[in-house]
């Protein structure tokens, strides 16, 4: 679009990103990541995701054969919350909920996007089964993937987890209210950005995958459903085979781009369970992956992001591009 | 405080942060940073920094003897910005600006902690000077310091950077519609936390160093001036010496919570200089520091954090206390 430095508007958060095309050109002196391109076993007796394997002290997995579901064994939610306290400064109130761990796989060296298209859908059924089951119970069900070192993942056997929560965490609120103020934005924005194509990555019946307009890390995608779903669990059976097969086509795209198992955070957004009136919100998911220029070199959200607003260093136009040509 | 689960709110900006005390407990099996324990020369010939050496093909720095300010080869904001796009999704606005790198010290080795009070008072007279300056002309001066490899800073040399633009950013934008709503709002928080005792690591008579109520970051700091001053400029001379001195203190206990150099992102907010009404700003800094357990174990914003809201394991009054017992 431009290649000189200009703020775009985040119409999910109302917040601004400064992209600053022109800085890509810049050297790197600072912290390059460490990549472990040894391949691993498809069993690891020390990981404690493997099936058969010891967890804890108390707990043993199975010898499970695709997805396992099983509780985190150390849950940042419990079923007690500490205290209310209601005072001009400091206020606290009570966080209880359950976190549970997804393994993806019973095989420790695959990822995502090495799935077979069978055991994807199963990934996808177990988010959607989940998100309802958890739903009946507390006031949002937040489901995520942190991939990678890079991303604070401790284990590479592929796994997501699922914080529910008997509040609505802050950014889910922040969404909501967009949503609520402008009903239909996401739909409306999906036809906009088909329409222009010059943002999209991946397109099915079903589902658009786009790099933002407002992507605040380099290669950030936005996953968002076609048909008028508010939660994982409104989604059809083609609806669910659509998403597994155009999310494994999304992570080969970004293993593709720099030839490594690519690192990301991932999460999706359905309408809080808490809310009963949905009919604004459209279920998506964000993908935040930190990698800049290589495998090994990464955008560092410090300083400036921390203190003023997110900045970014190519357009994502580019990124886009980039992403489209990678396979 | 309470070792049960319970969100805090931020009188800032107005988001809660996810407290989960029992959680420290758990193993770490991922990433760990590396250290660099070499000491380091007092003159690099390769760093770019140092006094006397080229810094690209048309620049080479002076022989400086103390701090040492100069624009930016790499920055993110340029004289001329992008267009401005009035569009129900596309919406963008050029954004101009300067930006400075302000080296603290000619010493390679330097890092604040270690600098002289004189040399520390340079600093922070550099700081009052660029801030004044910077905002005649542009709508806010963003004055920061990325420290550490692990927070993307590219030259262990020791130095800061000032991002002026012609936009108040995104969360300079929202610190100043909550003082706006609540006027008095850190000076009446300041004197709350003087009155607990609970989080306070440092104070003199013109300052106060607190681990924050609702800090997301394991070991972050709020600097508060306790004189009515909404930016650094306004700060008077015996305010700016005690600065230095009370900043020397945070950093050499940052330093010896974990025996290391420690990494942090800090930066200071200020009244915007677009604003003329400013009676309801109060001038603080916030320090970001990433690790949580030891001189290689941080803490990841990634998943939850970035989908849901902060989280944090440890309370901010164990933080406070072990920071007060660091030195
Ligand atoms: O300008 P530097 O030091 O090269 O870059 C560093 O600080 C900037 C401002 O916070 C960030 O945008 C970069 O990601 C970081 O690596
Ligand atoms: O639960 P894990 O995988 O041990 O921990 C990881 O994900 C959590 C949720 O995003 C973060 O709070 C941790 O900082 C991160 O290391």
């Amino acid at each position: 679009m431009t290649d000189k430095p200009h703020r775009r508007r985040n119409l999910l958060t109302n917040e601004w990103v400064l992209v600053s095309p022109h800085r890509a050109a810049r050297p790197w002196q600072g912290a390059v990541e460490t990549i472990n391109e040894a391949p691993l076993p498809h069993h690891d007796p020390d990981c404690y995701l493997c099936p058969g394997n010891a967890r804890s002290a108390s707990a043993r997995n199975p010898n499970y054969a695709d997805t396992f579901v099983f509780p985190n064994d150390f849950p940042a939610l419990l079923g007690e919350g500490g205290p209310t306290r209601e005072d001009p400064f400091f206020q606290s109130q009570p966080a209880t909920g359950e976190a549970r761990v997804v393994c993806y796989s019973p095989d420790h060296a695959a990822t995502f996007a090495t799935l077979s298209p069978e055991a994807a859908r199963q990934v996808v059924q177990t988010w959607c089964h989940h998100s309802a089951e958890l739903g009946q119970r507390w006031a949002h069900v937040q489901i995520f993937e942190n991939k990678g070192a890079a991303m604070g993942c401790s284990s590479p056997h592929p796994h997501g987890q699922i914080w529910a929560s008997d509040f609505v965490p802050t950014l889910a609120a922040r969404e909501d209210a967009a949503q609520r103020e402008r009903p239909n934005l996401l739909a409306d924005y999906a036809e906009a950005e088909l329409k222009s194509g010059e943002r999209v990555v991946e397109s099915n019946d079903h589902w658009l995958i786009v790099v933002p307009w407002w992507a605040g890390w380099p290669f950030e995608t936005l996953v968002i459903a076609r048909d008028p779903a508010a939660r994982l669990e409104d989604l059809s059976a083609t609806a669910r085979e659509a998403l597994a097969d155009i999310l494994l086509r999304l992570t080969k795209r970004y293993d593709a781009l720099f030839a490594t198992s690519f690192p990301y955070s991932m999460g999706w957004h359905g309408a809080p369970h808490e809310f009963i009136d949905i009919q604004h919100w459209r279920l998506h998911a964000h993908f935040y992956p930190p990698l800049l220029r290589s495998a090994t070199v990464r955008k560092f959200m410090v300083g400036f992001e921390l203190l003023a607003e997110a900045q970014r260093d190519l357009t994502p136009e580019q990124a886009a591009q980039r992403l489209r040509a990678a396979l």
